[in-house]
């Protein structure tokens, strides 16, 4: 097992990462008190590992309850995070309680919102079974629900106790939502550290096959920047916004698309290649780096074609991003690869950049990487 | 003007406390910044100081929405709150947008907790209309909704950019609402400064009567005791309970009438005689301190007769309590007058301050302190 940690004053908490650890109660005691455990999981996740980790907390003699959600993000909004409140409340949760996200992103990020906001605020561990919930969505303290209007728009910044990254549960992951899961550790390598995005480009192919030694690793690395990153820029005033890269087109295709037919992770694929193109456009980065960045987005099956949704229509959704202040759109470009700058740009280069990387508007949309990429499209 | 500080570091802010501070572009221009300020205000308020705020913000020259919610208790819920971030994307704000809760509890509390969770944090500042608001929920940082299980049930711990509390307004405010507020600074000096406690008692007659000095001066003592406890311990993790001394028993009579049917300072009223009750039969109190106690609360025109719902539905609904811990109701009770512990009780002590303190059941349930109280229900 290996322990990256996020250094955060009186807000601390260790990532533990490493094999069959779901099963381990000595890693797991730690992390737990008072007289309930509330377990939130969906309906993929809690046939497959539901009572393995039951299993593991019993010897703890605190009780504990499952809540299961719908799966899909789709469901992230604000009706199924009242199903949590609800079920809380029916059996007498109290300031006490620790939350458990067992599951991917969504599950995560639901819960963790659960969790900072029941009773004002209540422990919570994340327990995350996808890769790019090990990778990224579990460390940092981003909590939330989607708005019709737009992704993560309610939320909090709150930290869990500890995040468990079990590495063999990813044996179980879809192809897809492994393809999505590496479209962050791209992400992550691309905007911070050039000799792990070099390490990702030889791995690509490793990652995709689930290979166990190269999970570990990216999970490793990937939260290692991510640790960094957030313990110097908790609340996203500055640095922290690079993490961004590829989501602001990401988001708009999410959004544009309705949640849940494109993963996250595959819109957020595409979205560094439109990112990185926007970048080509302004000087920042050079063509043998955007076209080493669409290799990789390409060797991990993610699209590389976003839908035409129209350039107005893309804006209109991108204005309505977080990181928009005062009406600008703020995008993330890369400062060569293992670099990032957040600025706004001039509209018709933007408007260049959705020309070149986007379907025409008159074809139909596709799914994500499950047909779009040749690779992954042959595996379902 | 006064300023009270509250030292919470990185999130100290300052309370303003003076008559006509509403109108002040000066004291006000401090604490705005962005290119959008969103005035969350409720139907009552809005035609008697919606304008007069927006008067004296528009020399900041920053762009002004008003969002006006129905006013009322029964209002604090998940759907009312919605109607802010709807409102509030409509409108295209950012993650710089300063929200102004303009109202009593209820708004700066709805407001307060869309301001914490509005892409994941947004500064507010609070301008309280109401004494109940300005002594003691505009200050602190608490801020939520209500859920059908229980009162501020969702919500979290989230400190405003400043509190601006103009005692003029009060004038506008019915003698109910009045009522409620000075139920919260009997509370405050009841369970923290024994000195502030004489005073009230002194000046009950004057609060009630609406005396701008004697309601400068309450403000003032209110928020110096609540900031000096919310300082030293910000999260409620120990001291800060006291705060809730009465609270127990007022959220159950609200929530068991239904909100809005008593206001929540009127239960909080009630509650207090009823807690001092448990804390004479547990031998913290002795019975002229209780006598005072009840005489105050009476003066202050507060309900001193707890509708009769039963034992067992008092019970169930106080099991619920935010501060119940493992199945054990935890209740402020008073050590004398000026100091207060957090405790458990013996249930059949709790049951006979119910018998002692509670209508017959049979009796119909009767509304707050309009009715209850002689002389409040001569001013209606």
């Amino acid at each position: 097992m290996i322990t990256v940690n996020v250094e955060l004053g009186d807000r601390a908490y260790p990532i533990r990462i490493g094999a069959g650890l779901i099963d381990r109660t000595d890693i797991l005691r730690p992390h737990f008190s008072g007289s309930l455990i509330a377990i939130v999981t969906n309906s993929t996740v809690e046939p497959l590992y539901g009572e393995r980790l039951r299993h593991a907390l019993r010897p703890l003699g605190i009780r504990i309850e499952t809540i299961v959600l719908p799966d899909g993000e789709a469901h992230k909004h604000w009706e199924t995070l009242n199903l949590i409140y609800d079920r809380l409340l029916e059996v007498r949760a109290d300031r006490k309680t620790t939350l458990v996200a067992l599951g991917g992103g969504v599950v995560g990020d639901m819960t963790g919102f659960a969790a900072a906001t029941f009773m004002r605020g209540v422990p919570f561990v994340q327990i995350p079974t996808t890769l790019l919930a090990q990778v990224d969505s579990s460390v940092g303290g981003k909590t939330g629900i989607n708005h019709p209007r737009g992704k993560n728009m309610i939320g909090a910044f709150y930290q869990p106790q500890a995040v468990i990254a079990d590495t063999a549960v990813l044996q179980t992951l879809p192809p897809r939502e492994l393809a999505a899961g590496i479209a962050e550790v791209i992400k992550t390598a691309a905007v911070a550290d050039v000799a792990f995005f070099d390490w990702v480009e030889a791995n690509a192919a490793a990652l995709s096959a689930c290979d166990q030694a190269a999970l570990g690793e990216a999970v490793r690395r990937s939260c290692e920047v991510k640790a960094r990153v957030v313990a110097a820029d908790e609340r996203e005033g500055g640095l922290r916004a690079i993490l961004n890269f590829g989501h602001t087109f990401g988001h708009a295709i999410e959004s544009g698309l309705g949640y849940g037919v494109w993963l996250h992770g595959e819109a957020v694929g595409c979205g560094m290649i439109m990112a990185g193109d926007l970048s080509v456009r302004l000087g920042f980065l050079n063509a043998d780096e955007l076209s080493r960045l669409r290799a990789v987005v390409h060797a991990a099956h993610l699209p590389d074609l976003a839908p035409g949704l129209g350039a107005d229509r893309y804006i209109d959704l991108m204005m309505g991003d977080k990181k928009t202040e005062s009406g600008e759109i703020k995008f993330v470009l890369l400062k060569g690869l293992g670099a990032a700058v957040l600025t706004s740009v001039p509209d018709d280069t933007l408007r260049q950049t959705l020309a070149a990387t986007c379907a025409d508007p008159a074809q139909p949309v596709l799914p994500g990487s499950s047909t779009l990429s040749p690779a992954a499209s042959a595996t379902t």
